[in-house]
C-alpha cells in the first residue's frame, strides 16, 4: 500500500468526465446571475440593500408568502407518517387524481389520473420529455427567447436544438412561416411556454389554434411549459395548450412552483393531453413509464398533501397574488418608460418577466448586455439578467416578482445607472 | 382543422421513443414485485393479511417508525417559511456542512463542507454518477448479486456492465481475482455496496484495504455506495470506504433513506473521499457540478432541516432500530434453517435482507425462482424477491426489515408452502 500520494495523482487513472456534460456547462441562468453578482464589492461602503430581478423566485418576500393551507396540508402529511414511504414511479394516486381534476377545470374533456405523472418540479418534467424523444439525429424547436433549461438538456441528450422566433413587435407571438421552414423529417417536437418566460406575455386561444395546426401539419407534438399557468394579469385569458389535443398530441408540464410560490417545494408534473391515444400508439407513454422506473421521485409527503393543497388552498390566496404581480408589472411598465435607452416593446401580461431592449447607441462606456449588467450590479446593487442568457443579446430580462417598494427602489437605480451612462448629446 | 382523430392517429407523426430507454425497461425491483403481486386473487376467500418481505421500505411497521425529532426539524424548516426558495445546485451549506461533520465522525480525515453534494436520495446519486463516468466505450464493474438501479442507468447511458462474484461461501466477499481478470483499459469504476443489498453482509477492514488496492491496481475509482450505513448489527462494524481514500478516489453514495427510516424524504448525498485531490485534477468534480446544474434537487426545506436531523435524533432511536433488526435478522435465520428446500449460506449482519438459495430437486412442480414467488404470493399472500431480480437465478432475497410478529407469520407460510411443494420422498 503507497502512503504519498505522489503516484496516485499523477495520472494513470482511467476515468474522465463525460464530454457531453463538459459541453453543457451552458448558459444557466442560475450560473449567469452567479457571475453578474460577483461584480458586487462586498467590502464597498454603499449599504443599500441588494435588489433581486434576476431570478423568478420571490418566495422570500413576505408578499409573496404561500398560503398558510398549504403548509398545513404538508404538515399534517408529514405528520401522519404515513408518506414517510417510497412512492409508486408514477406519483401517488390520490395526488394524480387531484391534479387531473384541477387542470380538467379549463379543458373540453376531462383527463384521467392515467394522463397525470408527478416529477420533481417543472424542471424534472422537462428533463424526462427531452430524454424519451432523444433518438440519433433528432432536433426539437425551441422559442427565441427561451427558457434554456431545454436547450441545456437537449445539448446533454445529443438532440439537436433549432430556434424560432418570438416576435417582440406581435405581443411576442411565434413566427409561425419561420417555425415552419426550420422543421423536416427529423423534427419530433416543438416546446411553447405560456406565459411566457422571459416575454411576460400571454398567448390568444386563436394564435394557440394555429400553433396547434402548424405542428399538425409538420407532425410533431407539442410540449407545453405551463409552469406560470393562471399568473394572467392582462386583457389575454389564461388558455392551456390541451385544449388543443384532438389536433395534436401535447404533453403538458407544470408544477406549484410558481403559483403556489414554493418552487422548494420540487412538486411538477407531466400530463398526456391526448385523447386520440396517439401517445399510447406511438409507445411514447410506454417509454415515459419506462424513464420514470430509473429516476427519482418527488417527495412523498409533498405528494400525499397534493389533494388537501388544491382543495384548501383559498382564492384570496391566488387573487392576492395575481394583484400584487398586476401593481408590479405596472410599476415596471410605466418606470422603464422614463428610460430613454432601454425599449419595453409591450407590456407585461402572465408570468413574472419582460423583456426590453437596450439601445446601446445612446449608451457609453457600455459594450453589451453582460457588461450593463455587470455594471449595474456594481454600481447601484441590482441585478438583471442579460438577454443573453435567454438567448437575445443586447436584451434584458427584468423580474418584476418582488415586493413593490423595492421594485420601485431597484427601478430609481435603474434608471439613474443609465442617465449616469448616457452619451451626452450635444 | 380536422376534427376526427383518424388521421391524427395513422401515422405521419415523426417522434418516436428513444430507444435506450425501451430497451432499459429492465428488472427493476419494483416492475419484478408488481408481476409477483399480481398473482394475489383479490376475490379470494383468504383473509390472512398480505406479508411484505420484498422491498425494503419498513417504514409502513410502528417499530420503525422514523424519529420524532426528525419529524419536528422538518416541520419547523418548512414552518420558518424561510425554504420556500430554490437552493443552489449543490445543496444548501448548512446541510452540505452538517453532513461533511456527521461523516468525519467514522474517518481519518475531515471532510469540507465542499465535498458535499445533495441529491434526490440515493438513487438519484447514483443518476449522477453513472452519467458524469460515461463515455463512449467506458465499462464499470458491478457486484453479483446486486442493487440492479446500477445497471438500470448504465444501460440507459451505454455503459458497458460487467459483474465480479460476491462469494457465499465467503460471507459474499468480492471475488478479487475475479475482478481484477474483468478490468481493461476502459474500465473506469467499480461499485461496492456496503452493508450490503442483497446479500445482508457487512465487509471488515481487510478485507476492503484489499479492495481498495485492487482499485488502485486497475487504476479506476470506487463507487460507495453506503445507504445502509450504520445498520449493521453482527460482529464486524460499519467501516466507510472513505478510509481508504488517500488510496484510491472513492465517491461515497449515502441518503437518510434507510438509518432514518424515511425512504419517501428523497434526501441524499454525494462525498468525494479524495484527500490527494484526484477527482478535481481528472475534472470529474467539474463534470459533477455541471450536472447539478442541470439536474433536479431536493426538497429545500427537507435540506433545510438536515442540520436538526442530524443534530437532535434522539441515539435511541438509533439503536432501538438497530436492535429491532438484529431480533428479526436471528428470526429469520433460524427459522430458515427448519427449511429443507433453502440454503441460507450465512447469517446477515447488516442492512435488511438475507439472499438464501432455493434447492430446486427438492420440490415438486417449481420451475425456478419466479414460479416459487408466484406461487407463494398466490398461495401464502407473502411476497419475497426472485434472485433474477438481483442477477442471482434460483436464489430469493427476503426482507426481514418488518414488524417481529409479521416477520414469524411470514416464515411459517414459507415454510409450510416449502413443505407442500417438496417432492414426497419414499
Ligand atoms: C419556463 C420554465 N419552465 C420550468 C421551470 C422550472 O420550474 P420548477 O421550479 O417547477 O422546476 C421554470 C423555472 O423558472 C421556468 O421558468
Ligand atoms: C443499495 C442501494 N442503493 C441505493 C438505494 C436508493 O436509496 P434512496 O432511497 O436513498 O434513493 C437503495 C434502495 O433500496 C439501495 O438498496
Amino acid at each position: 500500500m503507497e502512503k504519498d500520494g505522489g503516484g496516485v495523482a499523477a495520472g494513470g487513472w482511467r476515468f474522465q468526465p463525460n464530454q457531453a456534460l463538459m459541453a453543457a456547462s451552458s448558459l444557466s441562468v442560475r450560473g449567469v446571475l452567479t457571475k453578474i453578482m460577483a461584480n458586487i464589492d462586498n467590502e464597498s461602503e454603499d449599504t443599500r440593500p441588494r435588489i433581486p430581478l434576476g431570478h423568478g423566485d420571490p418566495s422570500a418576500f413576505p408578499c409573496f408568502r404561500t398560503a398558510p393551507e398549504a403548509v398545513d396540508a404538508v404538515v399534517s402529511a408529514l405528520r401522519s407518517g404515513q408518506f414517510n414511504c417510497y412512492a409508486p414511479c408514477a406519483g401517488l394516486a390520490p395526488a394524480r387524481r387531484a391534479i387531473a381534476d384541477y387542470l380538467s377545470g379549463d379543458l373540453p374533456y376531462k383527463l384521467s389520473p392515467d394522463d397525470v405523472y408527478l416529477t420533481n418540479g417543472c424542471a424534472q418534467a422537462i428533463e424526462i420529455v427531452v430524454s424519451i424523444l432523444a433518438r440519433p439525429g433528432a432536433n426539437i424547436l425551441l422559442p427565441r427567447p427561451g427558457y434554456q433549461f431545454y436547450a441545456a438538456r437537449a445539448a446533454y441528450n445529443g438532440v439537436e436544438v433549432r430556434y424560432f422566433n418570438l416576435l417582440p413587435e406581435s405581443k411576442w407571438e411565434v413566427d409561425l412561416d419561420g417555425l415552419e421552414a426550420l422543421a423536416d423529417e427529423n423534427t419530433v417536437a416543438m416546446v411553447i411556454v405560456n406565459p411566457g418566460n422571459p416575454c411576460g406575455n400571454t398567448f390568444t386561444y386563436q394564435h394557440l389554434a394555429k400553433v396547434a395546426n402548424t405542428a399538425k401539419k409538420l407532425g410533431i407534438m407539442i410540449i407545453a411549459d405551463e409552469v406560470y399557468e393562471h399568473l394572467t394579469f392582462g386583457s389575454n385569458p389564461f388558455v392551456p395548450m390541451g385544449m388543443f389535443g384532438e389536433v395534436v398530441p401535447v404533453l403538458t408540464l407544470g408544477s406549484i412552483s410558481k403559483r403556489w410560490v414554493v418552487p422548494g417545494w420540487r412538486l411538477g408534473w407531466i400530463v398526456t393531453n391526448d385523447p386520440n391515444g396517439v401517445l399510447h400508439q406511438t409507445k411514447i407513454v410506454e417509454c415515459l413509464k419506462n424513464y420514470l422506473d430509473i429516476s427519482c421521485d418527488p417527495t412523498t409527503f409533498v405528494q400525499g398533501a397534493i389533494p388537501q393543497i388544491i382543495r384548501n388552498t383559498n382564492d384570496d390566496f391566488l387573487r392576492h397574488t395575481i394583484s400584487v404581480l398586476r401593481q408590479t408589472a405596472d410599476i415596471c411598465y410605466d418606470k422603464l418608460k422614463e428610460i430613454d435607452s432601454i425599449r419595453c416593446p409591450s407590456k407585461p401580461e402572465g408570468s413574472m418577466f419582460v423583456m426590453v431592449k437596450l439601445d446601446l447607441s445612446r449608451l457609453e462606456d457600455i459594450h453589451d448586455d453582460m457588461d450593463f449588467c455587470s455594471k449595474l450590479a456594481k454600481e447601484e446593487l441590482v441585478i438583471v439578467l442579460p438577454g443573453c442568457a435567454v438567448g437575445f443579446k443586447n436584451w434584458l430580462r427584468i423580474t418584476f416578482a418582488v415586493a413593490p417598494s423595492a421594485l420601485e427602489d431597484g427601478l430609481e437605480r435603474l434608471k439613474s445607472f443609465c442617465l449616469k451612462h448616457s452619451k451626452r448629446s450635444c
